[in-house]
């Protein structure tokens, strides 16, 4: 799980709501379905154009990968494929299908069966590169589209309270009717700020630097495999694969 | 047809209808003509002084992609450029002529058409890279013109609300009719405001997908028919043009 | 003439004239000298800081240059220079400063006056070089120049209402002036809402795509220019010269 | 001490209370602990979503970077360089031990350490560089956290100005309380424009001037320190290093 | 002295000076000394934490080169260097000292004396690039600081006058100072929009503007000092340097 988005969006949310308790008031005088009706559906709306459908209904998978990421470790993830190639080195590339199943990273699996399987080389290396870029390309549309409803959520919350002062204006027989009409019309510009704020820019930010960890990842396991496919010493491996690693990680094994 | 396009569009038009009527509101509460025509032809002014005539009025053949795209399938492009190169292959080039009428992609019958009738390979490609850079340009010109219509929308929208503010308090004897002044006033804003973030804004960002989307069919076919013409193995040119197409659809064929 | 600017710029002036026609309102009610004094004189007293002397003058020529340009016919052009190509390669280079009359591009008289003289090929490029070179500084600072002022222009407008509302506020001895008070207040934000956004950010924009536009034209000419120069053969300068026109217009030619 | 971070940030906090005062104002009107709870909590959590936790829990060290960092003296720097320099090449590598207590530099200790330590050559730069990396990394992190932070404590301060307002009209019932529930209501913008403008967005830049010039210090020592390990001339050494430095600081030396 | 710099500064403060008096508001609505002190304060104060304090007392050396710089006759200044190369290349290079008084452009001082010195060529182009690249960064340093000043400017007008409005909400016993305390409010955002547009913002493009011509000069100066050095032939050197003139000024030259 991904503590800080988390803690974050938790912590956002607590917060307004406290600052509601703390000043007395209730939170009916906050809830209004057709105010989130239009600033929600407006925004979905206007993502939805913005992109292909495919792409919008990842979106589920995008947010999903937000809460859920795993920050690899790649420390272990380095070890895990120098061990593979120790096995590999000793048992043959074959021995390595024995060892499918420790392996969680599904990428990794993907690479290990096609060496096992004897693909060729460059068919390893263009399928995972493939891969790698379509994962990129899911993220940064992904991170798009959450750019986009962040843009477009306060426009509809804008929409909104104009419409709600139009409403109000038109009709203003009942003097005492106006500030309740007011504070209707601007429930929606909330709404918009506090989804665009707390959600869907935050999210988008995030998926930045997730796209940037994972595909660090991926290219580790990528160079690995393919030294492991060709049957590279173990020691030289782990040796490449650690430039990937800050020093301070390093520098004891260096002196061992 | 666009389906995300489509159902973006209404599904934002229908929200805002749907939160007219739960308030309770009569639509023509929203409904002025002179707003609608500063704010919209406000908007077309400005975007036409942006760009050459020509391009101001490509603008409907913009819209009309945004809607009607189909996004091209293109692992049966290239199922359909192999099955060309297998007849060319067998019966010559001329054979192609026979096939011509299958293909419903233009830019595929147009470079067909070149290679029986015997035109250099340089020549093709030089006429197929113009149309691409064509198609290119026409699509940036569009996607900018929607860019700057989104721009110059609500803008007009506040010159009008200032305008209907600045007749509204130069006569302030009917203090009633203040509220249904400044209601008015704001049609404009809440006009730029829709128009701009339910149809232009995302519009242009739509066309810059598609725009990514049509130039990559076009390079596939542009590669293709040289590679066809120039007599390669029908598998070589299925090889070649797959690296295009992301592995999980290649890989069932890899295994094969 | 540009008619699309021409066109899209009276029509925005129109459009807010019929409003206010429609709304039933004078005029005069919008009229305010000082207002002008300030939005404009503002904005202009930006732009000259913001750049040297010299080029603040060259705005007349750049305005000029929005709604005076003539989009030149690249296809004629072409044909223009191919002529000129099949004089000097059948009566000799000196026979061209007979035609110099026929030609309306002083860029072209000046590349061909040159060659005339017998000035040295890498004179006239370096001299045709620099002419461009001038001309995209030219019309990149006037772009720079009208995009700060369509930046600064709002800014006084704000600067002004901002001062109606100081004096308005700090004299409310008589209520029933506060109206017209703060009418007078807001047309200076009006101002310069219009001027930003009807004149000069849209010229700035036209600006750009005049420039890429004239420097296409530019390069061409100088090639043609080079190639009749080193007395090639006419046709291979058209054909050369025939990879910047879209190939719709070319495929006819090709045929013949 | 960074005196311009400190100075800048007791001045800015120092004009405002000196305004409260002069005013006649009490501070007591300007504080209100859910106001700060929702902005600067906001703002924390907002920034928390966007960056991995270790990124997040960094931001003390860079704040303490903003006011503590000290301006290296590059010139002394070199000095010190050349020093070592001529111990190594009078007395040995080996001799450079009994010298590292002098040094105050964490990042040169850590390479002479090594060059006493035999370590290849390779090995330090590959370390120093991978130093050098993280520390532009946590840099650019810090600065973009920071960036963010100042973008969404605004957010907050209007998201919580909208509460208040909400509150405030959905009770109008004692129309004497609207003036004080409007100003705490204010009280969330100001306190989300004051934190951003005098505290995040100047620290981010002020970040971003401090990276520069600690990755020029660290460019220098590791261009020394391989200088001194290779057993270059110490003049060498020093010309080569003071190309860094502005001329009217060398010229006297060149003198010389 | 930088014309269009001083008369559009003065034009500006001149039509805001020319409104207040045709609307026959006096001065001193205007003036108020604690608004001056947040907003001029606030700017210099954040301006203050987002430099280094060097950079930061450089600003009245950037302020007074936006006002004082000479446009450089690019034309003179390559007569001048020619007719310097002419004395070198006839009574040699230690004939120049004579000459070093009537130079008034100090760089190109410090280049000759260094020729004349006997420098080495290498030493004098990086002295002089180093001189170069010191101007450029103080230059674009100083514009940063323009830049962030006028960002910061408006924002503490904008938190001035939510300061104001606090006060004036909080205390509504006497409702007849509304008026005058939200006058008084609106002045520190009028100064922010002041001092940010008139001053900060267009001195910030200026100086970019300044910055492109003198590197221009400086590398015209540098390289015909380099030219002089190593005893081209003044002709050589002329044809060289005005290849950055504009083919209008050279083409007389040509001719003859």
């Amino acid at each position: 799980m991904d503590l800080s988005s988390t803690i974050g969006t938790l912590l956002a949310l607590g917060l307004l709501a406290a600052a509601v308790i703390i000043a007395g008031a209730s939170f009916s005088a906050f809830a209004d379905a057709p105010s989130g009706m239009v600033v929600i559906g407006g925004a979905i709306a206007a993502g939805m154009i913005c992109v292909p459908l495919k792409t919008f209904f990842n979106i589920g998978r995008v947010v999903k990968c937000v809460f859920l990421n795993k920050t690899a470790n790649i420390v272990e993830l380095i070890e895990q494929i120098v061990s593979l190639a120790e096995t590999a080195r000793r048992d043959g590339l074959l021995a390595l299908e024995g060892r499918i199943d420790e392996i969680e990273n599904d990428f990794i699996v993907l690479g290990i069966q096609m060496a096992v399987d004897g693909t060729r080389p460059e068919v390893i290396e263009d399928i995972m590169r493939t891969e790698i870029e379509s994962v990129a390309t899911r993220h940064r549309d992904g991170k798009y589209l959450l750019d986009q409803m962040g843009r477009f959520a306060p426009a509809f919350g804008m929409i909104g309270t104009l419409m709600g002062l139009i409403i109000m204006l038109g009709d203003m027989s009942d003097p005492s009717a106006i500030g309740s009409g007011m504070a209707v019309a601007l429930i929606t510009t909330l709404y918009g700020a506090i989804i665009s704020n707390i959600f869907f820019l935050p999210f988008a930010e995030k998926l930045g630097f997730i796209n940037k960890q994972e595909l660090l990842v991926m290219e580790i396991a990528l160079r690995g495999i393919l030294g492991i496919q060709s049957g590279d010493n173990p020691r030289v491996i782990e040796q490449t694969l650690s430039t990937f690693v800050p020093p301070k990680l390093r520098l004891s094994k260096e002196a061992a």
